[in-house]
């Protein structure tokens, strides 16, 4: 009989422990591999030594570049005034819900009537846990994150050229092209047709390591087995007392994989961007909006649209007009940082340098579509085990994703029903709203039959006719960004850009955190020695 | 000026506009593959027709399985009591939090001291997808479900021998592993090694596809670039501003990876069981088992140690002992579903004929180790950017698991520091409870040298000595199956056997649970036709 120790030990307790059962080299552990892990440049909270006290910033847009800025800045003592367009804070990173409208260019004004709790989010919608600066801010703003579900091997893939047209699970398409390239190399190898490339001792391991990741047979071929059925899902599954023994289905042939393009939408989950760990802000991305609205909305002037933007040795004025009333009105400082889309600013007068002017006249917008169905039920989950996720297609709404929250609810649902870019997103946004959410419908029910009986209402967003951006964000190319990036990035006398635009990460709120932190700090450093 | 649309549409204007604009056959919509996605044998509730009134079932044992029958028998008329060993329901679905206490064979009482809402699982942990029977009756049950995090890329593969001991970012290992995959094999395809099995055609998209999935560059090499960072990480993450421009990291070579043997852990991770999404019960895993318990634990006797089952034509008979009071017992019924693990039901007296009786001897019970450990801080998030999903290791704790909830919290949180099967596991269960603390965490500090300066306090559970299953569960070896596997599921007499014992689906709950209902189903037709 053991005796009966008082469990837990304190730490206390275990140093002592260690120091005398393994003498104290034990306690010197080897060096681990601590810290960042590649992420965005973001490494920790900045903080603007010396102080701004008697200096003050105009900011142009409240979005969230304009709002890091806005918190920083008023932390180092600086005097903040912050001109936004819309009636709210958030700029892009924006939900809508019941009770919102929303109008468009063109007039055409849009009413949500989404049950609570439910909406979209037409613009970024999802946090990579390497978007370290935006995970540092919604923690100190109290804006709490739950898991965004990226890659879901139940959802679908789904070319209407391939499999006549039906849709295949994902977890089908991705073993067996792994199975098929496994046993392909696994062939290669053994036939000797590479080894001028890899040892003799390293083959050995290869073929091990491709058994073993393809779900290869003891032969190196992918054939119908439990291996194989236990990666692409069986024909029937296993279970409990007699009727227990799964049934292995039939892998689809190479050929098949290969032409179907499905294999696709395999690198995509694998982009640091997209990899698991992956969050979203519980309720709806502009609860981010909202937490930094908490800390600085105070000092944002609504309704406020820019007309023009002039310095001068004396400092800044900014013109504009109150959308509401037509009053035109002009804020001045002694420093300006402007966040507003380059589809925007390079419409409005700023007189600075002709490097900074041309590099702000360069970067075209992306073309995007969002498209938000409302449910009655959650038929993907019900029907079909799909809890989150995407879903992707070659049909124009490009994609389907699945809520990544209340799962397993039994009240209506909604999803981001289309999300395209390039010549389908100019298409649907050309389209009346109404005949968007017909389209929507229409491709939707080629994947989901369940479409027409369980539609409620639909919403959707086309970024080129946003009228606070006229584009979904700015797309460099390897040439624009050689030759323009660094002359829009510069401080102009007192101008500074920030904005996803102004960043290595365009399209992602990182890349309006990291570029503001970057412009504050620079200015911040040449007020300091002005 | 477009028109002013009333948007939302209702789907009856949809439906009137789809008729107008493109014709009744646009209403008419392809068949999808609607349905279950080849999970387990669950296919939705089971209904025993007929009524069982008037005939009792006694059923051995409260963990799921018992409580699953215990609940259908109930529903179906029968009258049902429950015998259980523990002062508990769910057996090993079980949660250990603080104010916990736990005995183990030898008389080692360990008690839990975690912080509120903190607990280990020292048994079942997470449920897959397609685990629909146990999914249906959380729901059923009013068991809310949260994602786990299965495969988390940042958190780190590790092996002694490999990288001079440093663990690696999951994504690193993956990425550099399938890019040398690909670019071995695009070497191949391009040298017509495999022109006998892959034809001109399939071998032009099969090399555009290894370009893509392996992130190789022009010439089909998979080297330092952006494309490869993108998956495995930045030497220099991307920004904004002037810092902003990323700078790439260099992949391992070939060798390094196949012979560190860390490849081994991504097949882990896309077996259908592990695939995302996948989910936990909020709170703990004996959530489950407290929602059957607000179903039917008033039918369950506690503290009832069974020490002999007897069947006779007149019915069954359970000798049992209180083990607060030690007084005789005895229960009786028609019928019994006996649900005891196969390990403790073969040193109990049971008249069933010569086949089962072999079947109950013939399956070992698997070895398992879980240790969990409080930690003052969530350092794995906020140092090391791990949020969720499994660090693996060769050294004998085998994993690390980070918490899939209370992302960022600032409170103390628990990391399943050990979870260990085969001899590992013997190894530690061998050890007293604090002896175990203390080499997990030792080994635990070689991974996260944090590990000492932020220990709060742990426990462990060593299958082997729990009292109600001494071992973890039931494996089954094909030539086990083939020989024992139907005799143990059959009904013999008046008994029938249901547990993950008898399953395909061991280890899991959905064995439990569907083994369960295949019994109650066998059972009630047994009855119906007697």
């Amino acid at each position: 009989m053991a005796e009966l120790p008082q469990i837990p030990m304190t730490k206390r307790d275990l140093l002592s422990m260690i120091g005398k059962s393994a003498g104290a080299g034990a306690m010197l552990m080897a060096m681990a591999p601590l810290g960042q892990a590649h992420a965005s440049t973001f490494t920790g909270p900045i903080n603007l030594q010396g102080g701004g006290t008697g200096k003050s910033v105009l900011i142009l847009g409240a979005g969230i570049a304009g709002m890091v800025a806005a918190l920083e800045l008023t932390r180092a003592g600086y005097q903040v005034q912050v001109l936004e367009y819309n009636a709210r804070v958030g700029g892009r990173c924006w939900s809508l819900r019941g009770g919102d409208s929303y109008t468009e260019l063109g007039g055409a004004t849009q009413h949500c009537t989404f049950s609570d709790g439910n909406y979209l989010n037409p613009g970024p919608w999802r946090i990579p846990t390497e978007h370290g600066g935006v995970i540092h801010y919604c923690k100190e703003l109290g804006v709490p994150l739950e898991p965004f579900q990226q890659n879901n091997y139940n959802a679908y893939l789904h070319h209407t050229d391939a499999f006549d047209g039906k849709p295949q699970r994902y977890k089908a398409i991705q073993a067996d092209y792994y199975g098929h390239v496994a046993e392909l190399l696994a062939k290669a190898v053994r036939q000797n047709a590479l080894s001028d490339a890899v040892t003799a001792e390293d083959a050995e391991i290869l073929l091990e390591s491709l058994r073993s990741w393809g779900a290869l047979d003891r032969n190196m071929r992918y054939v119908a087995s439990n291996a194989a059925s236990g990666r692409r899902g069986w024909a029937k599954g296993p279970g409990g007392g007699l009727t227990a023994e799964p049934i292995p289905s039939q892998p689809m042939d190479l050929s098949s994989v290969l032409k179907s393009g499905l294999w696709r939408n395999i690198a995509t989950h694998m982009t640091n961007e997209h990899q698991h760990a992956i969050f979203q802000p519980v309720g709806g991305m502009d609860r981010i909006a909202a937490g930094f609205g908490r800390a600085v909305g105070h000092l944002v002037r609504h309704n406020a649209k820019v007309t023009a933007i002039r310095q001068s040795d004396a400092g800044v004025v900014a013109e504009y007009e109150d959308t509401r009333t037509g009053e035109k009105l002009t804020a001045a400082a002694d420093y300006c940082v402007c966040t507003l889309p380059l589809s925007i600013l390079a419409q409005i007068p700023l007189n600075v340098g002709p490097d900074m002017s041309a590099a702000i006249r360069a970067v075209p917008y992306r073309p995007s579509l969002k498209v938000g169905l409302e449910f009655k039920r959650r038929f993907w989950e019900q029907d079909e085990q799909i809890y989150g996720g995407i879903t992707s297609t070659n049909l124009p709404i490009s994609q389907i994703s699945y809520p990544s929250d209340k799962y397993g609810s039994s009240g209506p649902g909604v999803l981001l029903a289309a999300y395209s870019g390039g010549s389908f997103a100019y298409e649907m946004t050309a389209l009346s709203p109404e005949e968007r959410i017909r389209r929507t419908l229409e491709m939707g029910a080629v994947i989901h039959p369940q479409y027409y009986e369980e539609f409620v209402s639909g919403i959707s967003v086309g970024w080129h006719r946003v009228p606070f951006v006229q584009g979904c964000f700015g797309m460099w190319s390897e040439e624009t960004r050689a030759r323009h990036y660094s002359n829009l990035c510069q401080i102009d006398n007192r101008v500074v850009l920030a904005g996803e635009h102004a960043s290595y990460i365009g399209g992602w709120i990182e890349g309006a955190v990291t570029s503001a932190l970057d412009a504050v700090t620079r200015l911040h450093q040449r007020i300091q020695s002005a």
